[in-house]
């Protein structure tokens, strides 16, 4: 008899967008004179950058002619990418980063959730809370939770962020083997700084633990004194791995690709102490289980580290860091506590109220939509979160909608 | 302490296509002067099809502009793709398939490796032997086997394919609850008949057995009688997940795009004994852990079913289909036994002495590459398998070299 991986009984349907589009869809159908303001979302909206455009159509022309066409790529990434993204996005902001430790993949997303496999099946985990969903959903599936209760899985440690702490989640205080980091942070928009990386680098160290490191949000960082990569901080190559994607930066949601960095140096271990290289265990993974992007995708992405795509795409995240700008400085203005959106797409806002009552008034009595806290963990209970990636128009009409229908706060 | 996933160590490095490729480079070094044919490696060479490159630019067009942008996508595919699948491949072949039971997904490699994933660790597993390595790692990796010992895992069931049954493995003889079928096989070519299906289906029934069937050379059958899906045999829904993709349908292998189909009458079963469907758990795992296919992509593939697509690719089957007849025809007409090369691309040569052994004489006396069948598992001791992805020109010089080095046997 064939029998299932029970751990997949463990997890809860996630209902959060899907609640979402429902009280939405009843709300549009009693009013449909309404025009909905969608701030709910983390997709983009605009368009790929002009350069990335050209790339990919000489990319697919290349495909069409025999003497150009190519087949299977390396499932790595093709050198020309590996080597834009270690000049570009590492070495070029002092991070020591080698080409052939970056593996190209179809999205961080992936990347993210398979990484696990590479690890035993009693490890202790830690994940933030509130939690992108995917650091939690894989782990419950590959067994490494009791069940649900109480709004978390047992046997992972919930690393909580909080008004006390900035939502920067303190190291943790029971032993833990793996952690997820992610920075600018999705869903809060809240930004570790460098003492804040160098803490969590020691910390690893002192206790060969391993940080997995999603900075899918890293070309949202303006101030030059926050780090847009972990290997910035001296001594990370030996304890984490870092994802990133193009999804934000390029506008990649639809296109697919992004990226794993992981450092020769990095280390892991048999039940025995005996040290293992990371980067072999990932690519024996990489190349048994996937096959490369898409060459004309690849071809594009290169553009992105052109010197006009990183004109545009930096255009483009600027065009999204001006909405999170009018977002946050309305809630500010309005009395509200929130982080994030100076250096994200995110902005995180205390409600003053749950987080579903809060959701409801908003549709209700401003037709805007956000994306209730409390669906990203129990510490998001009472806050909201505002996404950036509209168009400018619909950010500054939910803003005037939002002033004139909140009231401010003490 | 980080520790790993140990089962990781059993893997023994695949040296196959290194070999061949050191191999070949000593030759070539030592023999400057010949040119080297090569009919190993099984990826396309020839470009997309005229309908697909047009396609493939309009999708790309499409994310140039913000009317027509598309950002993330159905994890599990566009509907424009999957009613295009399950009408074209399933539907007009008398196979009861539903769009919404498509999976669309960057390839049938990585779907299935992943599908494993849904089952419990201690399930019993077959697969054939010669096989296509993805199926025996990816359950090492899950732990699903002991160690490595005298060319076989321990723990795996390998379904022999040997002269006698003509390489379509019998039945198991001993209880088995996940097994892998492949046709047209790759390596060996070997194409399953409906009754061999009948067959398997009824057994799987029977024992409440799966199949994982691999049908990403279906474009191949040629042979009316032949199926094409393992779902136009009756009852295979309730038993059978079935792997297609375009790399050698349509020439996808640098494009990447593969789809699999779980019906939703196909069951698994928790310890206790009940039911459950396997298309809410594979559901559950693509939404999780995957994104998405490039929306160009999907665009792209879209074409290979329009009337203008379906032509050129099977006129781009045709082609290769070509190539096999010549590979066939020459080894037949020596006297060799073969099996594939009429509804298969590959075409599966008894050498008639070790497989490395033949590989170094084709090498040294005829500048030709092929591949040692013992590189694919014990069953392929003495066999070598030839590729018939090459130019017609390629193919029919190196038939000719062969003819002119090689003995005809009785």
């Amino acid at each position: 008899m064939i029998r299932i991986n029970e751990h997949y009984q463990k997890l809860t349907a996630s209902y959060l967008f899907a609640d979402i589009a429902r009280r939405v869809a009843a709300y549009c159908q009693a009013h449909p004179q309404v025009r909905i303001l969608r701030l709910g979302i983390g997709d983009v909206t605009r368009p790929l950058p002009p350069a990335v455009i050209q790339a990919f159509h000489e990319g697919v022309e290349e495909m069409a002619r025999p003497e150009t066409f190519r087949g299977y790529g390396p499932e790595q990434g093709y050198p020309f990418l590996r080597e834009a993204i270690a000049r570009e996005d590492f070495q070029a902001r002092g991070a020591q980063v080698e080409a052939d430790e970056i593996f190209v993949s179809d999205g961080a997303k992936c990347d993210v959730g398979n990484f696990q496999e590479l690890f035993a099946q009693d490890i202790r985990v830690a994940v933030p809370d509130p939690v992108y969903p995917v650091y939690v959903d894989t782990n419950v599936m590959a067994g490494r939770t009791g069940a649900f209760a109480q709004g978390r899985y047992e046997g992972l440690v919930y690393l909580q962020g909080t008004k006390a702490n900035g939502f920067i989640p303190d190291l943790p205080s029971q032993p833990v083997d793996l952690v997820y980091l992610c920075s600018p942070n999705n869903p809060t928009g809240a930004t570790m700084t460098r003492q804040d990386l160098e803490r969590w680098v020691a910390w690893a160290q002192e206790h060969k633990a391993l940080l997995l490191f999603d900075a899918a949000y890293e070309a949202y960082v303006r101030d030059p004194a926050l780090p847009r990569s972990i290997f910035e901080v001296p001594g990370a190559r030996q304890v984490a791995v870092e994802f990133r994607s193009l999804s934000k930066t390029a506008g990649f949601t639809g296109t697919r690709l992004g990226y794993t960095v992981v450092p020769k140096a990095c280390l892991a271990y048999s039940a025995d102490g005996t040290p293992h290289a990371l980067h072999a265990l990932w690519n024996r993974r990489h190349t048994t289980k996937f096959n490369g992007v898409s060459y004309p995708v690849q071809k594009a992405a290169a553009a992105v580290f052109s010197p006009e795509g990183r004109a545009q795409c930096q255009a483009l995240v600027d065009g999204y860091l001006a909405n999170a700008a009018r977002i946050r400085a309305c809630f500010k203005e309005l009395g509200y506590y929130c982080v994030g959106g100076d250096n994200s797409p995110y902005v995180w806002v205390e409600c003053g109220m749950d987080s579903w009552e809060f959701f409801d008034l908003l549709l209700t009595r401003a037709g805007v939509v956000c994306t209730p806290g409390v669906g990203f963990g129990a510490c998001g209970q009472g806050y909201a979160r505002f996404s950036a990636f509209g168009s400018p128009e619909t950010v500054e009409e939910a803003m005037e909608r939002l002033r004139r229908i909140l009231p401010s706060r003490p």
